[in-house]
């Protein structure tokens, strides 16, 4: 077999494989995001195939605290969208842990029993990883679910971190989950949340101290300066379902009215940017990395700063200068 | 003024600033940390200047969800620091907001009645940020607070996402901070919490459900894959100070175990190469963001990904290939 052949070998299985995760393969389109979460590079050629399959799906980030009731909320959600016809993919992404490696947690199990419908595609990321690594997991995720074929897809992350002001990038539009009792520090929170969030959610609203919640948030909404997004706040008892429909309601309207005044597009134009940056930044920082673990040079450099017998700042224009000799 | 001159009397007022910061100049050092959070280039031949004289202070990491009460129990921990004689900086990391662009939060005023002890130096970071941005942040400013000889410095961050832990590199001993009752998804960051913790504190431990809690975490750490961290379950109520004398003698033992078996060294090692391949990364990032907004033939790429005429990963080749000619 010349080389030649095997390539077009190669090439024919990529495209195979991409062609079978279009039609649905779903133990094809698991794989994939294993590998993409494994950070396996033969996942790459089979997202390019997949690329221009893509597009057509709207994202829905939904992001907030540990307990406000996110994924008991999104049960309700994935119910609504299925009972009106769509289809939903979803992407959980976790802190990265090695214990896990792939963490199923409670609620998620709770999200699973949906596992045997084919309109509901569950997958959770447990990326460790390099900066930037769990956003661009989330993206190539969704990037998937998208050629699939899936009508929504939600992103759900946890907190307001910079991670998941990165994650919320690929969202078309971005539902923060708060709930009442969460202590003085949403009160902390409060201005990365109105800069992430088109709808807060107040989760829980049965509970005593909603009012006081509502009140802190939208004071804070009215008190943001001229040009800031201004969410619109909402109730709902995720665990009864009082207010989801509404919830859902609004998120369509939303990606209505976006898609009409082509805020949508502009919407992709930015994700398509923040994708290739994240790429970028990935392959510089596995290269950065086997650079400092492998190079004796670099290592006596890096030697020299633990010993303080040179600064950090010298160092790292050691490293800069050393980029140009790298693959990356 | 020929310009050797000019660079002499440039680096005379470099070490100049630095001496004053060594000295204790806290106006100096206040002004510098801001140009640290800002990213203003000048503040890094300071800092450089100040390296040689930093590696004295032991560094404590503090991190829990929000509504933990972390901010509570640092005010705990410094009054008790301080009652033994020790001094302490404290480096608090938020979400990053362009709405306070350095927030001062209810629990971050309620330290602020140290700020009139000298031996008691805070400071809020609020860098809204590139990758690894906050990191690298927390990372220098815990070096200022180094080399103007604070004892012991806290880093305190919310959260146990990859921020998180990218900050707790920078720290000698961690501790992170949960409380009963906030719900299922302490279980979510059960894993992540195992992981980087050396101190588990169950603070409000005079609420309900701390037996639970403490139990649940208890038998999360005998689970836990031989090898792991196997962190000490403490309890605490931080209002009051119960148990708070008791996790600063922990701490202090702790580090000074740490100190004769040389793991703090090793510590400090692992911190140098974090440091210089965040400073790498940040200022790669920064040329790269650059690239992608000035350059013609850059942004038509990401044009033909926006339009889907082109894969993302081609694209990021295309950066990539572009990076030896630029200016990092």
């Amino acid at each position: 077999m010349t080389i030649e052949n095997g390539r077009e070998k190669l090439h024919s299985r990529i495209v195979g494989i991409a062609e079978s995760v279009i039609n649905g393969d779903v133990r094809n389109a698991a794989r994939l995001m294993r590998q993409l979460d494994d950070r396996d590079p033969r996942a790459i050629p089979v997202l390019a195939e997949l690329y221009p399959h893509t597009g057509k799906a709207r994202i829905i980030g939904i992001t907030g605290s540990p307990g406000a009731g996110k994924s008991t909320l999104i049960d309700g959600l994935i119910q609504r969208i299925r009972a009106g016809g769509g289809t939903v993919g979803i992407v959980a992404v976790d802190p990265s842990s090695p214990f896990t490696g792939g963490a199923i947690l409670g609620d998620r199990v709770r999200m699973q029993r949906h596992a045997t419908d084919p309109g509901v595609f569950i997958r959770s990321l447990a990326t460790r990883g390099r900066l930037g690594g769990l956003s661009a997991s989330a993206g190539m995720v969704a990037q998937v679910l998208d050629a699939m074929g899936f009508d929504r897809i939600i992103i759900e992350t946890v907190g307001v971190g910079q991670d998941e002001v990165d994650i919320v990038r690929h969202a078309d539009v971005t539902v923060v989950v708060v709930s009442p009792g969460q202590g003085d520090e949403v009160q902390a929170h409060k201005a990365g949340v109105l800069e992430i969030a088109d709808v807060l959610a107040v989760n829980k609203a049965d509970l005593a101290g909603v009012d006081k919640t509502v009140g802190e948030l939208t004071l804070a909404i009215e008190m943001a300066p001229q040009g800031a997004r201004k969410p619109l706040v909402m109730r709902c008892v995720a665990t009864d379902g009082t207010g989801v429909g509404e919830l859902l309601d609004e998120i369509e309207r939303l990606l209505d009215v976006r898609s009409r005044d082509g805020k949508l597009d502009s919407a992709v134009r930015t994700r398509s940017e923040a994708l290739v940056f994240d790429l970028v930044m990935e392959r510089v920082g596995g290269a950065v990395e086997r650079l400092m673990k492998d190079d004796g040079d670099i290592r006596e450099t890096v030697a020299k700063v633990y010993g303080r017998r040179m600064d950090p700042y010298r160092a790292a224009g050691l490293v800069i200068g050393r980029l140009k000799d790298l693959k990356i």
